[in-house]
C-alpha cells in the first residue's frame, strides 16, 4: 500500500463552499475589469458554480451573498440549484453598502440604523429556513477611520447587543458564524479586527456561535495555523475563507502566494479534528479573480486545496511526534516537509478517475465547451458584481 | 523675538497643490459613498480647490488627473482657474482604467498597447504645454497578481524604453515625476515598487527626471524620512504626494495617523534643502476623502503639513547638532521633541491674520456659505468619482 | 480654571512600577555595550529606581525578576529597598536563560522540565508572600523554530495545565499575569503570541488571573488601544509593559517612536475605567537603554506616560460624543487632536512644583551628582545584565 | 531524457559558501544556547565546514569573520584549509562589537572612530591579499535608535567618503559588496537600510562595488526576487547571503519558512544571468543555528538551496513566456507551480551518487560519527560565539 492509498480515502470528506460572488466581476478600488460570459444573474452564478462541482468533484454547495442574490422565490432557486447539481449552502449578510450603513451596522450609534441592520440578518434567517441553510456568515465592515471619529467601546457593547438579538433567532440547526479581518474598509479601527475579538463575541452568545477565519484578514507575519489550533482547541473554529495574500486582504487563489502556509493550516486542521466525517468545519473559497478566467480560477482554487489536504494528511505522525519528543528539530522538521514535498498530483489524478471524474480539472473544463458557450450566450444585460 | 518669529518668514515659501480628484467621490472596492455638492466637471473640482485657497492661502495650484479631467478647450481651463484665483499644476496621467492596459501599460508585452500607454503621455505633455505645467506624474499601476504571470525582467526594460520616449518630449521646463508604489492594485508584483527602482529608472533618463515620493506608498516600518533624504541627498526627489496610513495606501489626511512621522519628514525636507525660495520639491496631497466632508477635509490636510513644517523649521539645528556629536543621545532627541511638542496653533492663527487670512480657516469655511451653496447647487448630473 | 487645572487632580493617581532590570546593561544579539555606573547588585538597581522615583515622584514600585534579583534574604530587601523610598513590586519570572528550558518550560514535552518550571513559579510566589508584591507576572518565551519541530496543540494543553497549578497556589490579594509577545525568541511559533490566547488562558483560570499588555508585543500595524478597550471591556486587563517600538520588539523609551499612539491609549485606558484612584491596572516601564544613560532614559520614560496621560485627560468628552453621535468625522477628530496637540509641559512643571517635585525631573537628576557619584563608586564587580 | 536530466549538468555549477560563524554558538539577545562539540578555533570551524562539502560537495568555500577569525598566520590557515579540503572565501568585517562603534564606524561623526573603521577594512583587505580571497563583504550595523539623534544626512556622506577610501585600495580582481539590512541592530534608522541605498553608494564607487543581498533583510511582504531582477538588471547584485524568515532577520536555515519564495528567487536568478559557468555572483549562508545542531543544519540549508535551484531550472520557459505573451494568467501560474511542484528529490539522490556523493547528505552525516567524535573530542576551551 503507498502512502498516498493510506489516505486516498480521507479525501473523500473534503468538500469545498464555492461563493456565488466570485463568479461576478470583482476588482479593485480603481478598476474593475469585465470579462466575456460574466452571470447576469444568480441562476448565471449557480450554473457555473455547478460547473466546477461536475469537474472536481469538490463543490457541492454554492454560498449566497444577500441581496446580491436574493430572489423572489427561494425555493425555486433551491430547485433550480438541485437541478444543476449543487445546493444552496452559506448565507452571507451585507452590511457595508446601504448608505445608511456609511459609519456602520450592528455598531451604529443611532439605533434605527442598527435596527435595519439586525432586520437584515433576521431576513437572512428567515431565507435560510427555506434554503436549509446551516449557516449566517456575518462579515462587518464597521470601523472608523480617523482617531476620535467614534467610541469603540460604546461599538463593541451595542454589537454584543445585535449579535444576541440575532442569535436568539436562530433555528435548531442554524448557526452564527462571525467572521473578523484586520482591516478594510475602514483603516483606522475595525469592530471586528482580530480572532480574539470574534471569540470574545461569540462566547457570549452561545455554543450555536462560531468564528470564521478568512485566511486573508491577518496582520503581517502572523502565524494563522496557530490560531486554527486555538480556536479548534476551543472548539469554536466554524468555518474557514480560502484566499491568498502578498500583502493586504489581496483575495487570490488559495495557496497561489505561499503554498506552504496551506499546507501547514490543513496540517493543523487534521490534527485539531477540523477534517472529516464527524467535523463540522465549513470549508469555503472567499476569492476575487480580477483579471484571471473566474471558473478556471475557482477550480484552480479548490484542486489547492485537495492537493494541500492530500499532503497534510500524508505527514507520518507517530514519526513526527518522536522526532518532536526526542527534541531532533532538524528531524521532525524533515519529516514534516517531506509531506509537504512529495508530489501527489498524479495519484490524485487516479484517484479522480476512480470516482468517475476527470483526472485533470483543468483541462476538462477547458475542454468542455462551457466557457465558449456562456461567452457566446451572455450578451446584454448587466453583468453582476460587487 | 520668539521662536516662532524666528520662523514666520519662512512659512510663506510654503505652497501645496491640491489634486481635482480629491473633490469627487472616491471610496474602497466595497463602496463608494456619494456626498451632497461633490463636483459633476473639472470646473466645479477647481471651484472646491479655489474655497481651499481662499481660507489657507496655501494652495494656488491645482493639479489635473487625464482622461478624468480633460477638457475641449484647455486654455478656457486655464482662465476658468485664473478667474478662481488657482493655477492649474501638475498633469496626471492614467493607464489603468482602460480595458486594454489589464495587464500593464508602459511595461505591456504587446507593442501596440505599450504605444497606447505611450500616446496617452504625449497627449498629457501636449496639454502641458497649455497649462504651462511643470510636472507629468506618472504612477503605474502595472504588475501582476501571480507569480509566473508574468516576466518583471522584460517588463523592466519596456518600461526604461517607453520612459525614454515620453521623456525626449519634454519641453525644456519640463519634468518627468515618476512615483513609486509598493502595492495595490498589483498584487504579487509592481513594476514600481519602492525608490530604488523609480530612481533606477530616473537615473535613465537624465536630469528631467525625478522621483515622486507618496507618503502611503511604503512597506510597514519603513523609514520614509530616510528616503526623503536620499533622495534630496542625490538631487531626484521631485515632489511629494501627502496623505497617511494605518496599513496600506489608505490615503488618509495627512498627519492623522502619525503626525510625528509628517514631522520627521519636514525635519529631513528642510535638512536637504527641500523646501525654501530655491527648493523645487513640489508638495502635493494625494488623497481620499471617503467618509469626511471632501473640501474641509482637503482644508484640514494643508493645515497640518503647515503646522508640522512650522513645527520642523523650529528645530534648534545648533544645539541639536552639538547634542549629536557629544553623543548625547537623550539630549539630541529632547532637543527634537522639543520642536514637535511645542504648539504653535495659536501662533499660526495670527501669522494668518498678519497676511489677511482667516485665523481658523476651518471655522472660515464652515461659516462661508460655500458648502450650502454646492449642496443646494449641484443637484443632478453625474458626480465625479474615480 | 483652565483646562489643565480641571485634571490636575487626577494625575494625582499615576504610579508607573519601573523595572530593576532597566538598569542592568542590555543590548541586542549583536553586542551588549556596557556604561560606566551600571549596579552590581540588586540594591544599586533599587538605589537607581530610587533615584528616578525622587526627581519624578512617579514610580514608588520597583518590579523585581528572579533569578536576576533572587536574594538571600527578601526582608533585608524589602527594607533596603524602604529606607531608599521605593517598595518592591510585580515579581517577574524567568524560564528562558536555563539550559533545561531550550525547548520549553511550561509547555515543555517532558514532564520534569515543566514541573521545574512550576516550581520556578510557585518560588516566585514565596517571594511575593514576603514582598507583599501583587502580581506575579509571566513571560514565556516558549516557542519553535521550525514548522514541524513541535506540537502546538500539546503544548497549550500543557500551558493551561501548568498555568491551573501555579494559579493554585495564588494568595488571597495576589494575581497571574499572562503577557503575550508576537515572536521573539522564538521565530515561528510563540505558545502565547497573542491576546486572544492570553486571554483564553486566563479566563480558564479564574478572577485572579489577568493579561499584561506589552506595547511592543503586536504584529505590525496592529491597533493597540482596540485591544486596550476590548480587556478593559471584558475585565482582564491586568497591567501594562511600556516601551516603544519602530519594527519588531524594539524595547525603546515609551511614547518615542509614535508619540500619538501613546495617547491613544492611553485615551482608552482612561475611557475604559484603567485610570484612577479604584483602577487596578498595573503600570510599567519594561525597557531596554542600549545606548543611551539609563537612570535618564527612565526618568524620560515615565515623563512621556505622565505627559501623555495628562493630553488624553484633557480631551473633551461631551463634545466629542456629541461630535461622534452627530457623524461628524473631521470635527470629532479635531477635537480629538486638540487634547493631542495641547502644550502642557509648562503646566506639568508648576504642578511638580506644587507637589514639591523639580520643575524639570531631568535637569534636576543631571545636577544632582547622583550619575558623577555611581559612575564613580560602582568600580570593579560584575555589571549586571540580562 | 527526463526533465530532470536536461538540467541535471547545470546543476554542477551550484557552490555555496558557507560562513564559518555559523559552527559557532549563536542565539538571541535572551540566550544563547551551548551545544557539545561545538569549535573553540578558526581551524574547527574549518573543519566543521568541511564535513559539510564532503558529504554534499557543495560547499568548496568557507567564508570568515574579521576579527572573529583572525589568525596570526594567514598562509597556514588557508594550507589547513586546503588539506581539510576546502578554500577560504569571502572575507566579512566587522565594526558592530568595538565600544569605539557605539554610534556608528564609517558613519561616525568623530573622524578618529570612522578613521579606525577605515583602517579595519583595509586589514581585511591585507588578509585578502594572503587568501586569495574575491569579495570583501560589509555589513554595517550602524544606525540610531531614537529620532534627532543623528544627522542621517551628514552620515551618508561620511559613508560614502569612507567607502571610497577602501574602494581604493581594493586589488584588481577583488570586489567590496556591500549589504544593506532593514533594521536590527539600531531600531530607529539604519544607515544602509535597502537595495536602493547600497546600490546608490556602490554606483557612487565604481565597477568593482556590488551589493550583497540577504534574503531576511527586507520590510514584510517585500517582494525579493523583484530586487533581484532589478539589481541583475543593473549588474550589481555580487552576492546573496542566504537564510530565512517569518518575522525580522530570523535567520533561520534557508528556504525553511516560505520555500516557495526560495524557488522564486532562484527562478529570477536564473532568469537575469546570475547562475551558470560565467556568473559573478556569490551564493552563500549567513544563518543561526540556534536550538539545532550546526552542522546538519547547514548540510539542510544547501540542500534546500539544491533543490529549489533544481525546480528552478525546471520551468519551462518557452511554454511561460507563450502563455505570459498571451495573457494567459492561468497558464503560465500554472506552468511556474508545475516546476515548484516536481518532487526532484530522488533525481538528486541519483545526480550525487553519478558524482561519487552519498544519495542521502544528511543521513551520511548522521552515520559518519563525525558529530560523536568532535562531542567527545572538543572538551574545555571557549565555544567560539558571536
Amino acid at each position: 500500500m503507498t502512502a498516498f492509498e493510506t489516505i486516498a480515502g480521507a479525501l473523500d470528506d473534503l468538500r469545498i463552499e464555492v461563493p456565488s460572488w466570485a463568479y461576478g466581476n470583482s476588482g479593485t478600488r480603481f478598476k474593475v475589469f469585465g470579462s466575456p460570459g460574466t452571470p447576469r444573474t444568480v441562476q448565471e452564478k449557480i450554473s457555473d458554480a455547478a460547473a466546477v462541482h461536475r469537474v472536481t468533484g469538490l463543490t457541492p454547495k454554492v454560498a449566497l451573498h444577500i441581496p446580491w442574490d436574493r430572489v423572489e422565490d427561494v425555493d425555486a432557486l433551491a430547485s433550480f440549484a438541485a437541478d444543476q447539481g449543487v445546493e444552496l449552502g452559506t448565507i452571507n449578510s451585507n452590511t457595508f453598502q446601504d448608505d445608511d450603513f456609511k459609519f456602520g451596522g450592528l455598531t451604529h450609534h443611532d439605533e434605527a440604523i442598527r435596527r435595519k441592520a439586525i432586520d437584515h440578518h433576521l431576513e437572512c434567517l428567515d431565507i435560510m429556513d427555506r434554503t436549509g441553510s446551516r449557516d449566517l456568515k456575518i462579515w462587518l465592515a464597521d470601523g472608523s477611520n480617523y482617531p476620535g471619529q467614534s467610541d469603540m467601546r460604546a461599538r463593541q457593547d451595542r454589537l454584543a447587543d445585535a449579535l444576541h438579538t440575532i442569535y436568539e433567532r436562530l433555528g435548531t440547526d442554524q448557526r452564527l458564524v462571525l467572521e473578523y479581518k484586520f482591516f478594510e474598509p475602514s483603516f483606522y479601527h475595525t469592530d471586528v479586527p482580530d480572532w480574539g475579538t470574534a471569540l470574545t463575541q461569540v462566547l457570549a452568545l452561545g455554543e450555536k456561535a462560531v468564528v470564521c477565519l478568512d485566511t486573508g484578514h491577518h496582520a503581517p507575519g502572523t502565524n494563522i495555523e496557530f490560531i486554527v489550533m486555538q480556536l479548534l482547541r476551543l472548539g469554536k473554529l466554524g468555518s474557514f475563507d480560502f484566499n491568498s495574500r502578498f500583502y493586504a486582504d489581496d483575495d487570490l487563489i488559495v495557496g497561489s502566494a505561499d503554498p506552504f502556509q496551506l499546507f501547514r493550516i490543513m496540517v493543523e486542521v487534521i490534527r485539531g479534528g477540523g477534517f472529516g466525517p464527524d467535523a463540522d468545519v465549513a470549508f469555503m473559497l472567499d476569492q476575487c479573480h480580477n483579471i484571471e478566467k473566474k471558473i478556471p480560477g475557482q477550480i484552480r482554487s479548490v484542486l489547492n486545496v485537495q492537493e494541500m489536504t492530500a499532503r497534510a494528511l500524508l505527514v507520518d505522525r507517530p514519526a513526527l511526534t518522536e522526532a518532536q519528543e526526542a527534541g531532533d528539530v532538524l528531524g521532525a522538521h524533515e519529516i514534516f516537509m517531506d509531506a509537504f514535498y512529495t508530489d501527489i498530483r498524479a495519484d490524485l489524478a487516479d484517484w479522480r478517475a476512480d470516482r468517475g471524474l476527470p483526472r485533470d480539472p483543468m483541462r476538462a473544463y477547458a475542454q468542455s465547451g462551457y466557457q465558449e458557450q456562456i461567452e457566446t450566450d451572455r450578451v446584454g444585460g448587466t453583468p453582476m458584481s460587487w
